[in-house]
Order: structure tokens, then sequence, then C-alpha cells
């Protein structure tokens, strides 16, 4: 048994995290933990969480100092705002944790990525050098010897798991660039008072256009640049990317679906559609990224769907839990 | 034309009053104000509810002082907090202005009422006497003649319109209080930043079960005791109640029926059905209120629905205009 | 290893019965079957339901003949229109099979119940008297000994598990029946095009006034008169019931929490809360009855919430074959 | 006064005719027409969209004779499906009567358009020949001496009108197509029973991709090729397209601001945005076609929204009424 602790189990991707691990054969919840300043530290999380009454009602507990924690557990999750991860993973893995990341702090490599997007200089560049890129299905070698997974932005892994296989069968014609066209549910926002994601607010609308944070960090990965428009939409959880791409001259439907087989058939949480597109319900509540697509001459739209908060979040950072130590790769999410 | 001045311009039934007065043929929209604290001061409305854009395209004004507009408007709304709506009222009611208080300040002219369930303590007892209770198909003898209308509630608007018929007819057993059942929709909480009203936290629930402050403002207006559990909806507007009485011995449909007829017949702005019960649907966006009912032996289910922000706030308060200046009742609203 | 037959697998309910039965360990589903008419006989489940791809993928068999079934399982689940069940359910019980069946085939058996509300005349009056009605906290014993459980209704089951503390406590004032409002997700209606149910018409709305069938299912059960009046919300899924009850004079809170817990405390499946009362979302998803209460005077307010594909069917189906073959009571449930 | 009787009266287009038309000054609804097969037929159109009530309810006439009503009126909408409209509007057209078709009946002259994308063979080259297509803000002087408008199809006019600047202007590298991704409500599938727009399987997908007979509309009438991906979305109603160009070498932001200006600056149903793109709740219940976008580089983001029954169908269809009788073009629609 691996004792762990998840910091910033308050949120929608906290919960996620709390549920999956709390079901885990080979994990046990040292504690959960939220910001010493947090309104919520003392209550249950299933105080919050109604859902989880009777299943996790483990108290959250004030962090106000890594030390106290970091030589309990064996495991650190930080579902925690980018400075906050910043500045305590590095506390964790200097105790010698093993630490999964959710937040954007240790996912790009990149002079000038963090002052540009996320407003902060970064202060850990050696563990920046060593953070590994938690795409579960292409870094598989990479987090097994990792101490510090950085796992994936939500739309970042939807447009990879999309895009990687064209790109690495070199198929897609460099004179176009990617069009990613991403809708998000409402839970991708944080669970937080806002005046924006109020419910009688939302209603579908681009935003962010060539300035989200997440755009960087799809073209620093795939090494290619793309136009991405992220869209808020009118549901809680669930992405949908709907990419238009140029093949080059030559590349067939039978290319494009070779490439994929040849990408994800023994990938257990990539589901491949042979007809169709996903739809958005075929990955809600569920650790899937779905992938379908349509060629016409030389055009190309793939479709990729998942549920934000979970292979956009949670369950791939579980997922990266499982590789690094050996477990099989969907044990506890499916 | 008569110059108006909009109090509190910004929330959701603020919106709704400059929609109407903007098309209202004999009013000129003077200004919109809200407190001069607000973030929105200086804005233009239409930036924050971007449907208004082209139609409503004035700014938002910081309020500091009433006398500043007092002489410059004949009617006032007040679309304000309780408390806010105490204090502005007198001060424009004092310089002659017509105020319509979309407030609960003046609604129940009883001791005890305001500290117990609104929490202060009503310095301006003169004027909770002239005011009246601007439930439009019973009072307009009175708002016809009134300086101050308190505008009912979004609840006990449809609880009073579905019950005072019955109870003025005496229909009704003493021996079982009346069960109102009512769910609103979230944009009833207002337009303000809260965890209770996002998006990823709405669901049906009950809240305020034996304490919500309609119900004294219920029991007081009719008259007679009721047992009222309020649930916020998963939809933005509108409200639907469901109220269970008993019948005294003898009362048949057709007497049910023909109450309902007596007292709406010449109601422009109540619906009755003579079968089936009204959905939701039928009046979201509509400034009615929609009444239908069933009966079985002594047992009487009497369904009512409205727009909480319309028939149960803004669109009764310009009713209420329309009475007072002998304007027709409905005039702008459909 | 039970084999088991799920037949209408293809609706709401049997996908929840598939899902849950296909990760039991000791269930085997032999196969899942719709009626041999159904346009999605030879299509596999995950084709209607994408969620299941690579979860369950198993083609609906068309049924024509329960025999050609009946010997190769030991398990089966009807999920199936009421008269299909009527028809079916002896096939395979004189086969030997156990059988649960989630229509309203065999819950009262009651003289005149089928033709008055189910609009057919029963045939198998030996079945309907060995029948067990498959409550499953409060029929535990027989349940044990069945070979056919009538698994309860949805809106019956959240009100019994409501109310039955209180009547076995005798706590209530017969002088006034229990007032049942209930608001059901649009699930409840089934899979089927319609449109009543069609995206677009959907609201909040109360139907089946004084004549649902599930009002002479409480009422049988119960012992004891009921005002019942479903609403179709605009949800999915869930069940929320608001039950205004009229205490006895003399009884407390204190009194109404010791019913509840002497009733519930050992039962995983029901969640009482000390304070507040549940909302929807505390459910949905989950196999479990949510409830809370509130008392003032003589007056108590009841709220259960459930999922009614789960404890509202699939999940109490799957509850009952637990007891029945003394699996742990929540085996592939939580 | 214009006698005029609207076919297919009782869908969502429909209904939004007859309350354009209802409170149009100039206009005299003879009759509201459904076809004489339809179960709606002698209905009230307030029995099937009960928000009607009191203010449009006239009954639902079967129409078996098209001459029947050709002399009683002098403009006649078909809000009828393409193969209605293609047979009925001749008939109209040759006893006189101006026809509003809001079908794709007569929208795109052009050999074998209807044979592919609509499945039947046109049989009225003329009529077809002498169709207007009635994209208010450009065809304003055909549309004027027009018998017969073929009102755009929904996603269609928020394409043209967000692209046909750009494109006069000479604005767009040729070398690569517009990408345009859009999301349209569910009422853009009519009122018609159906698995697939029913509540609880709506979510957002792509559908129709490469082949939808929007696609060719488009193109016909911008003169240029797209690639045009739509959406179904989680809402009943309205249309965004984020539509993703690649401007020429040295075109600016000011370049785009000013052709847009130029386009709409005198076109009171087409808002501007300076600053920010349109969300959807901008438009929903509105005639508008609201119209940001964002530049960076060469790349140009234009997003556009409208509600896809009003400008998107009927509004757009009672705009070209007023242009066409020299009404004032936004009569009776705000």
């Amino acid at each position: 048994m691996l004792n762990t602790l998840i910091v910033g189990a308050s949120g929608y991707a906290g919960v996620e995290l709390a549920t999956y691990l709390n079901r885990h054969p080979h994990m046990n919840i040292t504690a959960l933990a939220v910001s010493a300043q947090s309104p919520d530290a003392g209550k249950l999380l299933s105080d919050l969480h109604p859902q989880l009454k009777g299943m996790v009602d483990l108290p959250l507990q004030p962090l106000s100092d890594a030390a106290e924690w970091a030589d309990k557990v064996d495991v650190v999750f930080l579902a925690t705002a980018h400075e906050v991860s910043h500045d305590l993973a590095p506390q964790f893995l200097e105790a010698g944790c093993v630490v999964f990341d959710l937040s954007g702090a240790f996912r790009v490599n990149d002079d000038g990525f963090y002052t540009h997007y996320y407003g902060f200089s970064h202060q850990h560049q050696a563990w920046l050098d060593k953070a590994v890129y938690g795409l579960a299905e292409w870094n598989h070698d990479k987090i097994k010897e990792a101490q510090l997974v950085a796992v994936p932005g939500c739309y970042p892994t939807a447009a990879q798991l999309a895009l990687k296989p064209l790109i690495e069968g070199d198929l897609l014609n460099d004179a176009q660039w990617p069009v990613i066209n991403a809708t998000s549910g409402v839970s991708g926002a944080g669970r937080k008072a806002s005046v924006t994601t109020s419910f009688c607010e939302v209603s579908l609308q681009p935003y962010g256009i060539f300035n989200h944070r997440h755009h960087p960090e799809i073209v620093a990965h795939l090494g290619t640049p793309v136009i991405f428009t992220p869209h808020l939409g009118n549901f809680p959880r669930g992405i949908l990317e709907t990419i238009t791409c140029r093949l080059k001259a030559g590349v067939t439907r039978q290319d494009v679906a070779a490439a994929f087989h040849r990408a994800y058939d023994d990938k257990p949480l990539v589901r491949l559609y042979d007809t169709g597109v996903p739809a958005l319900k075929a990955v809600v509540g569920l650790p899937f990224c779905d992938i379908g697509f349509a060629v016409q001459d030389e055009h190309l739209i793939v479709v990729a769907a998942e549920d934000n908060l979970l292979k956009g979040a949670s369950s791939q950072a579980v997922q990266c839990l499982n590789i690094r130590f050996g477990f099989p790769e969907t044990l506890s999410l499916i």
C-alpha cells in the first residue's frame, strides 16, 4: 500500500482523485488537504460534495507546511493552482515523494512560457528539467521512471491524442495549420464563485482566442503550430474537439486509420471509432479519450472527446500513477 | 411622457424593467443607476447583458445621492436590496416621486417582520403604513392611488393568485393548511457570484424549509396559514407552484372553477386552464401567471406558473405602473 | 458464477443493469435481449449507448421464445414493458429461473389494479401470489427466499423509504394524508421517440395528477392513503420527493430522527442526513436513497432523493439479487 | 392590411412566424395551416405551444388544396418540408400570391443540387429561376421585386453574413478554405418525435461532416469553397459559428473591421462587436446576427451568432416581407 496525500482536494479534480484513489487497491489516502486559508478547511469532503457521503468522508485538512506530510506519504497529488504547485512540488520532491501535479507549473520547459502565460517567473528549473509530461499513451517509458509527473492540461490531452499519430506518421500538409475548435464544460473553470460561470450566465461562447495558455502547451509538445480556439459550453463536464487538417497529397482514409490504430490499438483508454465520430455523452464520467474522423479529398476532420476532469485531469493522473508503480494501467479507473 | 429612473438596473429584474420601459410609449428612461460602489458603475447595461446591445445601450450611473435624481424624474423603480430600498424609497417619495419597490422593504406592515426575516429594524413606519401591496389583480383600486407600491415577492405572487379566489370563496377546509411546493429558477437568487448558483453546483433541492421570508409575506396577505416549501430548480427562469388543498365538504370542481373565473375572467395577465395544468415553458419570458387545477373528492391540487422575473417581479411592477397612471394594463407587456 | 439474461437491455434501466452485472464478480451475462420486433435487435448495446464501448460490447439478441434461453441461465432480469413482463416472467419461472422484474406486472396483488391502472387483465395469479416486492431495506427476509422479485417503481421506492419508518413508528396524524410532491428526470419516461420528452419540449410540469399508477402502488404497500403528485423535471436522471406530513401530538424531532435511524442505521444504501436535506446531485449516478427532514411544531417535511434508474430501478434490482443469493448487499454497486 | 397564410404553422419556425405576424401592424393572419394528414390539424396553435395562449389562439386548419386559400390571401409563408414547399409554392405563386419559403426548395438554382442533397428532382425550373435568395442584408434590391423569396438556411445565414464582407473586400487568402465550425440548438431538427433529439440523448456532437445540405448552399451563394462542420448542441435554440480564415498578406485588423462596418453599419439587424466576440445568449430570442472577430498575424477568427429560428428562419422571413412591401425593415421584429 502506498500512502498518498491529495492537495487541493476540495475542487472538482480533487473530488475525482479522491474517488479513484479511495477505491484503488494499492493506495491509502493518508489525508486530503486544502490551503490553510480555505474556508473549506476542517469540513468533510462529503460536506462540499454530498455524492461522496458514506464513501469518502475524510476531512479537508489545512496545509500550512509541506514538511508536516512529506515524510508520512509516498505519493502526492497536487490539484492546486499553478503558483501553489510551483511552490509545493519541490518541497515534496526533495523529501522523496513521487508527485503528480495537475497544474500547469511543470508542463513546459521553456523560457518565457511561465512569465508570459502564467504570470510568474519559474524558480525551479532543475525540477522543470526532470519533470515528465504525463501524456500517458505517449510517454509511458519516461513516466515509469519519473519522480515528478506534470499531468497535461485538459484541452492539450485531447488535441495531442488526436494529432500525434498524424504528425508521427507524417500525414499532414505543413502548409496549413490544424484548426482545433474545442468546447469545454463549465467545470473546467474550477469550483469558485464567479459571475461568468453562474448558472444564468453560461452560454456557448469562444474565449481566450489566440491567447489561451493551453495553446503553447499543445504547440510545445506537438512540435508543430496549430490554431486553437476554446469555447465554454453549457454543460458541466466534458470536452469535444473538432480538428480540421489538410492531408499531404496522396494520403488516404486508410492511411489515417492505420496511423490511429498503430498508435492506440494496445492502449486501453483511447477508443477509436471505425465509423462515425464521438459525441460528448460517450465519455462523460469515464476515463477514455474517444477519437473518430472523416476524410474528403485532402480534408480531414478529427473529433476527440474526453471528460475534462478525468482523461483531461484526474483519471490521467491515476493512469500515470498506475504506469509509474507498475499497476495495471486501468486499475480503479474502469 | 413620464421620466423614470431605474435603480439596481444591472440585475436580472432591472434588465427586464429596462426592456419594458424602453418600449413603453409613455415612459422615458432618464437614467439607469447602480450603487456607487458597484463594479458595474460606468458600464453600459448592454456590456453586462449583451442581448440589449443596440436596444438599451444606456450607461449604469453610480447613485450616490437620491436628491440628484429625485427632481428630474416622476417615477422610480427600485430593483435593489431590501436595505437599500428601505433607505432610498423615502428620499424619492418625499421629493414627490411615485416609487415602485421590487424589494421586500415595504411589503408587510407588521411588527417584528423586518427584524425577524430581513435582519433590520424598519425606520419608516409612516411609509410602511402608506405602501400599497402591488398584487395587481387584487389591489387595483389602491394601486391607482398609491405613491409607494411594494411589488410582491415572486413566490407570493403565484401563491396568492392561486389561493385568494379559494379563500375569498370560502372553499377551503380550515382544518388543513394548504401545502405549497414551489420551484424557482436560479435567477431568483440574483446576479452575483456564488458557489451555490454556479453552473456545476445547481441541482433540484429544497431550501429555506419553514423559514423562507416569503412564507410570512404569503400568510400576512392571505390571512391564513400555509406550509411553504421552496426549491431551487435547474433552470434559469420561472416558478412553478403545486398547491395541495382540502376542500370544504360539498365543494365541487365546478365551484372551484367558478371561483377562479369570477376572480380572473376580466384580468388579462392571469390565464386560467379549463383542462390540464400549466407547464413552466408556458410562461417563461411572458408576463402571465397561468393557473390550472384538479379535484378528486375533497382534494384539490392547484398549479400556478409564472416567470419569476416578470409576473414575479418586473412585469408586475410595470403592470402596477400602468394601473397607477391609467394606461392599459398590459401596455408594453404583451 | 450465475448465468444471467437481461431482457429489454436497450433501454435506460437495461444499460444500468448491464453495467452493474458486467462488473459483478459472481455474474456472467449470458445474453442481452430485446423484443424480436425491436429495430435495435442485432446491434451492439454499445452502438446505442456509446459510453459502453469497450466495456459492454455485447449484441442485443432478438427474443422470440423464452424457452430458448430459460435453460441456459439461472437469473433473468426483465427491464421490459408491463405486458411483456407479465407474459415472459412465468415462462422463465416455470423453467426454474430466478426472475427480477423491473416492470409493474407483479408489484401489487390486488383485484382490479392491473385492469384499472395498466389496462390489462392479470393472467398469472399464482405467480402474483408468490411474487415478493423488492423494497430491499424492508423485505430482506422474503427476498432471500423469492423466485420472483417485483422490483418497486421509482417513485414508490423513495416514497416508501421516506414514510415507512414514520408509519411503523406510529408518528403520523391520520387525520391528514401525507402530501408527496415528486419530480423525476426525463429518463423515467423511457428511451423512445416522443414529442413530450423531446429536448425542446421538456419543462417542469406536473402530470398524472390523482391518477398516476405509482399512487396505488405506494398506498398498497404503505397501507395508508397519500396524495401523490408527480412532476416531469428538466434533467435526465434523478427523483426528488418532498413529503409534507402532520405529526401526532407530542411527537418531536428526536422521535422522527430515532425512527429513521432505527430503520436505516444498518442499511448501507440509505443515507440519512442529520442536518439539512438532500439535493438531487447527491444521488445521481449512485445507488443510494438519501433522506433528510425538518420539523416545525406538528409539521414534518421529509425529503428523499434517489437516481430513478438506480435505486429506483436497476441498482435496487441488483441489490435484491445480492440479497437473494447471499452476496454482500452492495456488491458491484459502490 | 395584407392577408396572410402560414403553412406549417405548428412547427417551431411556424410559431415564431405566427407571433411576429400577429403583432405586425400591416398583416392579418387569415389562417394557420398544417398538412391535412397532421395529427395537429384542428387543434389550436396554443394547444401545442401553451405560451401563445391568449395571444395566438387560432386553429391549425388542414390544408388539402392550395386553391382554397390562394385567392383569399396576399402573402404566404411556407414553413414546410422541402418537398411540400416545392409542390405548394408554384400553386400559390400562379394565383398571384407573394411567397416566402423557409424550406430549401428554391434556394439554389443548380443542376443536381436537389437530387443530390434533397433527394428529389426539381420540377419548377421557371420558379427556381425567378426565386430571390432572401439574405436580407445583401439582396435588398432583388427582394423588393420578388414574388418568391427563398429564405436562407439557418447555418448559411450566419456563415454568409460573416464571410461575405471579407470575400467582397478580397481580404482572404484563397490558398486556404475558411473552416466553419457551427453548433446549433436542437430546435434546428424540427418538432418531431425522434430518439436523436430526445432529452436524454442530446449531447454536443458533430454530424453531417462533409455532407450537410447547407454546405453547398453556402458555397453556391458565397462563390467560394469552405469547410463546414455542423454540431448539435445541448441547448434548444441558437447557432454559434466560429470561422477560421487566412488573410491575404498585408491585410490588417483595421481592414477587417472596415469591411464589416462598410457592410453592416446601416443594417439594423446585424450587430458588430468592436471588441470581443458574441456569446450565444446575446441573440437567443432576438432577430439579430451578432458578429465579432480576432486577428493574429494572418489568422482571422470570426464568430457569428444568431437564433436559428429567428435570423436563421422566421425573423429573416419577416424582414424580407418588410423589405418586399416597403415597411420599416425591423417592423414587429424588435
